[in-house]
């Protein structure tokens, strides 16, 4: 079983070949928010998982997968460019957004054209597999696409249930996780199983991170995390925590749940009895166990490939990645 | 010499094709302002004459062509759907635009998903040059990105040169007519002078269309078009016409056109006054002369191919759709 590179010199190949990708200068409302937007620092997670699952299927041709790895970064950031014009945020990464930085018409055109230059950033280096890569990508894209319109769609809706909830942030997150590992796998022609397994391994891993996010917004160590506690609840954003709380409140608890719906606006009043409503209804446990659940079924699926693929790198990396304190 | 389907058949099926494309039902938002653009009766010109320059290489496969011909009317619509949130654009082709009739996050996120899905489209049939037309098709979708960028920037700009107009109408027009062409002749494994030579042929005629575009705003048959005669002067809309008066214009004709320029409203006396100042400067027949120099250009270019392709029905084509009446 040969070695291959560590996640951390994977991590700092990425790193540099993000900073060093061609664009070019003209029209430089094109471009550079392209590169504003790349070169704010970051996990870089999605590029790293699919260099991981490339070695993990015995690719042997590192510098190729890292460079076609850096497609995934690149339409991870046009859908942030996006998102964020359709969520109005002013801020990513600490940073104002590009439709803020710029306008919202620069927003749409740039994160076009940086969509667009992923597909042959993810397939030149391996045009032997170009078809399958295209449509694999294409798959995962259109799934982002979904999500992010199932959560608009929420947003506005009374009822939302559990599995409507599971499934929208399934198809906004963990998709592009799962995404990332199946097409390293793809890039190693992998037999088709190795392709299934490791991309259901990352949407089970994204869908376990994206409940453990909603978890952290009011139970995390806020001095780690830098958000506002609470601001889910402040935005009456639709959560696990609180979806999960109006189905078992009681009577008198939903009215004040709904009561405090009512309302969009700073106030820690709200925060605090929401949180005791949670609290009493020992929401924070169920959610940690829904959220290990998702953890082991992914950890157990990684394991059963251990005889037929080199995992250790990618399952420490893993465990790193998404067994944040909780 | 085998004859290849009719120009009328090609254009049968694609109408067909379009209407049956199997876009899921759910997001309903997601899916249904694809529909409906497409839906929307159109000439279908970048698929027809992807299909005729690949009979012209002598492609043979022509369903498998004509389906991967949808991906440039699916690029196509995906353009114009953003293209219309940028420029605010109330209707298209007689029917309310997508941000209109849903709203701009829909039209955002819906023409994201159809430009994704025009990438298997494309190359779906053909596997075995799928690395080659991901590049050839994503340099040409970053080129119309590219003009409408420019297009943007200069009407905020208060000097704009010729050679930058026209710059900007081959990217954001002539691009994607030049990319229909040469990605015909890429499924069709032409060699790749021919590949070259029927882009250019396309690059050429997509100029001289859109500069006929802006001479029949203001002396075309307005019953024939349909649309507000000098409509673009009303919108200080920067065009040849206009640029080409002000470079040729007097310092008294000069002073009424950028008086005029101050004011965006329908005045029928500005149009008037513009249209007399366009006369008196002989730019109907100057500008008649560049867009019969285009085409004379693109004509040439096919009919030097002619002893290698089979370019007979893609010349009766071209000539029929860009040879309109001036």
């Amino acid at each position: 079983m040969q070695m291959g590179i560590t996640s951390q010199e994977i991590f700092n190949s990425i790193s540099q070949e993000i900073v060093n990708l061609p664009f070019p200068t003209s029209p430089a409302p094109l471009y550079q928010p392209m590169s504003y937007l790349l070169g704010h620092t970051g996990k870089r997670v999605r590029p790293v998982l699919a260099v991981l699952a490339y070695q993990a299927c015995e690719g042997k041709e590192q510098d190729k997968m890292i460079s076609a790895s850096l497609a995934l970064e690149m339409v991870h950031n046009f859908t942030l460019m996006h998102d964020d014009i359709m969520d109005q945020a002013p801020v990513r990464r600490g940073q104002p957004t590009v439709h803020i930085k710029w306008d919202v018409n620069t927003a749409i055109l740039s994160g076009d054209a940086l969509f667009a230059l992923a597909y042959p950033q993810l397939i030149t280096p391996f045009p032997e597999v170009a078809a399958q890569m295209v449509r694999f990508f294409t798959d995962v894209v259109v799934g982002v696409c979904e999500g992010q319109m199932e959560d608009m769609v929420m947003a506005q809706e009374p009822h939302v249930s559990i599995p409507e909830y599971i499934e929208m942030i399934r198809k906004k997150t963990a998709v592009l996780i799962g995404g990332a590992l199946g097409l390293g796998a793809i890039a190693a022609q992998a037999k088709q199983p190795f392709v299934d397994a490791l991309y259901q391994i990352g949407e089970l891993m994204g869908t376990g991170f994206q409940l453990q996010d909603d978890l952290l917004d009011i139970y995390g160590d806020q001095t780690k995390f830098g958000k506002q506690p609470g601001g889910d609840i402040i935005e009456n954003k639709k959560t696990y925590l609180l979806l999960r709380a109006l189905e078992k409140s009681g009577r008198y608890q939903k009215e004040t749940l709904l009561n405090w719906l009512q309302y969009q606006e700073d106030n820690s009043e709200k925060v605090k009895q929401i949180k005791s409503i949670y609290d009493e209804l020992n929401i924070k446990s169920e959610t940690s166990e829904l959220i290990d659940n998702y953890y082991s079924r992914a950890q157990e699926k990684l394991n059963s490939l251990s005889d037929e693929l080199s995992i250790t790198e990618l399952q420490v990396y893993m465990n790193h990645v998404f067994l944040r304190e909780k």
